[in-house]
C-alpha cells in the first residue's frame, strides 16, 4: 500500500500531521469555542428561504466579489464595533483560516516571514507552512499578556513581513491592548514595513471595544473576523476582513475566483439579518464565561482572565492526565499544548455546570 | 489614496490583475461555460430541506473529513466513470480550484515547477504562482492536441514536479487520448518522479470514456472533477479529486481545517441525489454542441473538435473586434486569449440560436 512518505511531497510535509482537534462522542464538548446555542427557528427558516432562491439560480457563478455581503457585513461593523467602514473595506471568505491564507499568499510566501506571539491560534503558523512563509515565534509574558518592549526589539531584530496580534488570544484568553497594537505597528512599520494583522476571531465576547477604529490611517493594518463563533455558524465558514481599500484589491490578486459559493453566501446573509437575537446570546456567553473564571478560581484553579468565550485554567504537572480524567466524566475539553493548562468553552449553562461538576469531584480526589 | 503598490505585496504580484471573465449584463451569456438549465424546481426543494436540516446545528464545525459527501461522490464515479472508487479515493473542496491548489502546495509549492500544455485553463497557472510554484508553459500542435514525442522530451528536459493534462481541455474543447496520458505519466515518472493532475472538469461532457481508470495502480496520478459544469452547480462551488488514498490523506496536511461548510456539504448531497435528471440536461447540452460546431463550420468557420460544454471556433484576424461584435448583437462570447480564436458555450436551443443569428449575420456583412 502506498503512504504519504511514499508520494513526491515537499519535503518540509514529511512526517507531518494535519491539524485538527479529535473529534469525539462525548454529551458534553466544550473543547473547540463554538457556541452552544443552536440557530432560533426563525433564521433556520429564513436560510432555507434565502438558499432556495440562491439554489435557482446555482447553475450561475456566484457574485464572484460578494458585494451583498460584504455591504451588510461593513453594516454590521459599523454598527457595534465603533467605526464606520463600508463594502471596499470588506472582504469575505470560506472561514477566517482562508482569509488569513489569502493575506499571506500576498503579503508572506516564499522568502518571507510572518511573526506571531505564542501560545496564540496555532493556525497562524500551519497557514505560514502551507504558502511557504517563515515562522517566528515572539515571547509572551508569563501571564501570556505581550511585552510590548521584547515584542518591539523582536521585531526589530527579525523585521518579519506579517505580524499577527491576536485579541482576544486563542488559547488564552487574553485581551491586547490598543496601545500596544499601535506601539507594534509603528515597529513593524519602521523594520520594513510590514503588514499587521489583528486577529479578532472573539472580538464579539471581548470587555474591551474593538480594535477596528484602528485601521484609521494605517493602510498596513488588517482586522480579521468570523462569524464562526458570535454568530453561532462555525458550519457557515464565513471569515471576513477589514482594512484599506487597497488590501481589499490586493488579495483579489490571490484569491480563487468564484471562491465563496451561493449557498454560503445566502446563508450568512440571512444571519445577518438576525443580528441582535444572535448578539443576545453573546451576551448570554459572556456571563458564563465570567461565571466559569469565577467558579474555577473559587476552587483554587489558576485562570487566565478571559475575553473570548473560553477559559484557560491550570495549572497542572500533567495536563493531558487532568484532560483524560475530565473525559471520563463526560466533558471533552482542549489539550492544546500549552504546558501547564487546559481550555474550556463557555457552554450553555448546563454544559458549564457539567465541566464544574467534574473539576469539583477532580478536586475532592486529590484532597482526600 | 492608498494603492496596491504602495502595500508591502510580494513582488511577482506587482503590476497584476485579478482573474475573472468580465460580467456584462448581457441577455445571452455564453461565455463561462455554465450550464443554461437551471436546476429542476424539485431538486431546489431538496436542498432547502437538506439546508434547512444543516442550519439546525450550524453553530457546530462542519464535518471536517467530509465523509457522506465524498462516498456520494465515489459512488457517482463509480456508476459512471468506468472504474470503483470509495470514500478513500476521494477529496473535496471549494471549487476545483481549491483542490488544485491544495495539491500544488503540497507537491509543487517554493523550488519546484508544475508544467501544461498551453493554450489551457489558465488557472492552472495562476495557481501555480499563488503557491510559488515555478510554471512551464509546455506545447502544443496547431489543432490543439498534445504532441506525445515533444510533450516527453520537454517533461525529460524540465523535470516538472506537477503535470496538469486537462482533458476536455478549455478552452479548445480537445479531448486527451488515454495513451497520450499514459506515456505522459511514464515520462514525468522516469523524469523526477512528479504528480501527474487529470484535470476533467468537463468529463461528463466528452464524447470518450473518462480517464478515471488510469488511477488503479497509478499513486501519483489525480483526476479532478467539479460539479460546476455537468451538476448544473456553478454557484456551489464543489470540486473533487479520485486518486489513491495516499494522495487523499497527503492533502491533508495542507487542507484549511473545517474547509467545506455544512450547507455546501448538504447542497451537493441534495444535487448528488438527482444524478439522473442532471445527466439527462448533460445529454441535451451535448446534442446542442455538436449541433453547434456542424452549424459554425456549415457557415465556413474554423472549429475545433470539442468533448466539451463549448466550443472554440476563428479563425479571426482580431478576434476581439469579433468579440465585440457578436456582443453588440445581444451575446456574450469569451475571448480568452487564444489568438485568432474565440470560445461561445452551448447554451439552450434559443441561446445557440441567437449565437447562431448572430454569427451568421457577421459572414453577411463580410460577404457583402
Amino acid at each position: 500500500m502506498t503512504g504519504i512518505d511514499d508520494l513526491p511531497i515537499r519535503d518540509e510535509l514529511r512526517g507531518k500531521s494535519p491539524y485538527g482537534a479529535p473529534q469525539l462522542d462525548v454529551a458534553v464538548r466544550l473543547n473547540t469555542n463554538e457556541n452552544p446555542y443552536p440557530l432560533p427557528e426563525a433564521l433556520v427558516e429564513r436560510i432555507a428561504e434565502r438558499v432556495r432562491e440562491a439554489a435557482r439560480d446555482l447553475n450561475r457563478y456566484p457574485d464572484r466579489d460578494a458585494v451583498e455581503l460584504r455591504t451588510e457585513l461593513a453594516r454590521y461593523l459599523t454598527r457595534t464595533a465603533g467605526h464606520p467602514v463600508t463594502v471596499a473595506n470588506i472582504w469575505a471568505a470560506n472561514g477566517s483560516n482562508e482569509v488569513l491564507q489569502q493575506l499571506l499568499q500576498t503579503f508572506g510566501g516564499p522568502g518571507r516571514t510572518a511573526l506571531g506571539f505564542e501560545p496564540s491560534y496555532s493556525m497562524h503558523a500551519l497557514i505560514a507552512r502551507g504558502t511557504g512563509t517563515g515562522w517566528l515565534s515572539g515571547p509572551r509574558n508569563d501571564d501570556f499578556t505581550i511585552d510590548v518592549e521584547r515584542a518591539r526589539r523582536t521585531i526589530a531584530e527579525h523585521r518579519p513581513d506579517v505580524v499577527f496580534i491576536t485579541s482576544p488570544n486563542n488559547p488564552t484568553g487574553t485581551a491586547v491592548e490598543a496601545d500596544t497594537v499601535l506601539a507594534l505597528y509603528e515597529a513593524a512599520q519602521a523594520a520594513k514595513p510590514s503588514l499587521v494583522v489583528v486577529d479578532e476571531a472573539y472580538g464579539e465576547f471581548s470587555h474591551r471595544a474593538s480594535l477596528l477604529p484602528l485601521i484609521a490611517g494605517r493602510p498596513n493594518l488588517v482586522l480579521s473576523r468570523t462569524m464562526s463563533k458570535a454568530f453561532g455558524a462555525a458550519g457557515l465558514r464565513l471569515g471576513y476582513l477589514a482594512a484599506d481599500p487597497a488590501v481589499v484589491d490586493a488579495v483579489q490578486l490571490v484569491r480563487l475566483p468564484y471562491h465563496l459559493s451561493s449557498v454560503t453566501q445566502a446563508t450568512a446573509l440571512a444571519a445577518l439579518e438576525h443580528t441582535d437575537t444572535l448578539l443576545g446570546y453573546v451576551e448570554q456567553l459572556k456571563a458564563e464565561r465570567d461565571r466559569l473564571v469565577a467558579e474555577l478560581r473559587a476552587l483554587g484553579y489558576e485562570v487566565t482572565d478571559s475575553d473570548a468565550n473560553f477559559v484557560q485554567f491550570g495549572r497542572f504537572e500533567d495536563s493531558h492526565a487532568v484532560w483524560q480524567q475530565i473525559l471520563d466524566r463526560g466533558v471533552l475539553v482542549r489539550d492544546n499544548g500549552v504546558p501547564g493548562w487546559l481550555r474550556v468553552t463557555a457552554g450553555t449553562p448546563d454544559e458549564n455546570d457539567a465541566f464544574l461538576e467534574a473539576v469539583r469531584a477532580l478536586k475532592k480526589e486529590q484532597s482526600t
